[in-house]
């Protein structure tokens, strides 16, 4: 059952630069930095609110490693903006396969390692009203 | 200040279809729609979640009812999905004030009529790493 927004993922080029408009314009600070080498992003969390389950809503900011990365070429496609939005889950693997059975395409067959030792999983765009859709399990520690 | 993600705002071109996939795949139930005239778009706001500031978080979902409006012209160019984000915050006033100090344009002189009778101005996404970004402030009944 989907809980929440965990987070709206946003693509940049530059991580540095988008980080300072958002803590310039808005006074949003980032709480959490990473590396996906996996996903091919390098990323910066920035906390809004608390949320109803417990948890909280982030903007994830998005810089692409590497070109080839899905980041990287949404990027190249689109030029910078909304690339996916997340929901929070406390179970991914049940509704992924839940939501799978309903004809959406998943598009990990395992979900994987998130941001901040989440476990993620996606759903394909042109099943979801063109929307990039993830669904994400926190880690307990988080 | 702003103080929540309050929603997600999905254009698309149906919007009973739309409304349909979202109950149907997670279960999302509608809980207010209407027609802004001014506009453009014909909506659905559904409630993912409450928010730590008192206030909650929604999928607002836009079908144009002009093919000549903002929406209508964006879902054209770019096909459905993500069409902006909005902050929650008491003051959007104040805030756009702010803001627009800090050399983003934003789009109304004064805010305008949004969902659920609520005070809304946009800022331009150029100035916004490409997010078309909306401040909004709910009415006091809502």
């Amino acid at each position: 059952m989907l809980t929440r927004i965990d987070h709206i993922g946003i693509a940049c080029h530059d991580l540095d630069t988008t980080v300072a408009f958002y803590r310039s314009t808005y006074g949003f600070e980032v709480c959490h930095t990473e590396v996906n080498e996996e996903q091919g992003v390098r990323e910066a969390m920035l906390r809004v609110n608390g949320t109803s389950d417990g948890g909280a809503t982030y903007l994830q900011l998005l810089e692409p490693v590497r070109e080839d990365s899905a980041v990287g070429k949404w990027l190249a496609r689109n030029g910078e903006g909304v690339h996916h939005i997340a929901f929070g889950t406390p179970d991914v693997d049940g509704d992924a396969a839940a939501i799978g059975e309903k004809g959406v395409r998943v598009l990990y067959e395992e979900p994987r390692t998130g941001t901040m030792g989440s476990r993620i999983t996606f759903l394909h765009p042109k099943d979801c009203h063109g929307v990039l859709t993830e669904l994400v399990t926190s880690s307990p520690e988080h």
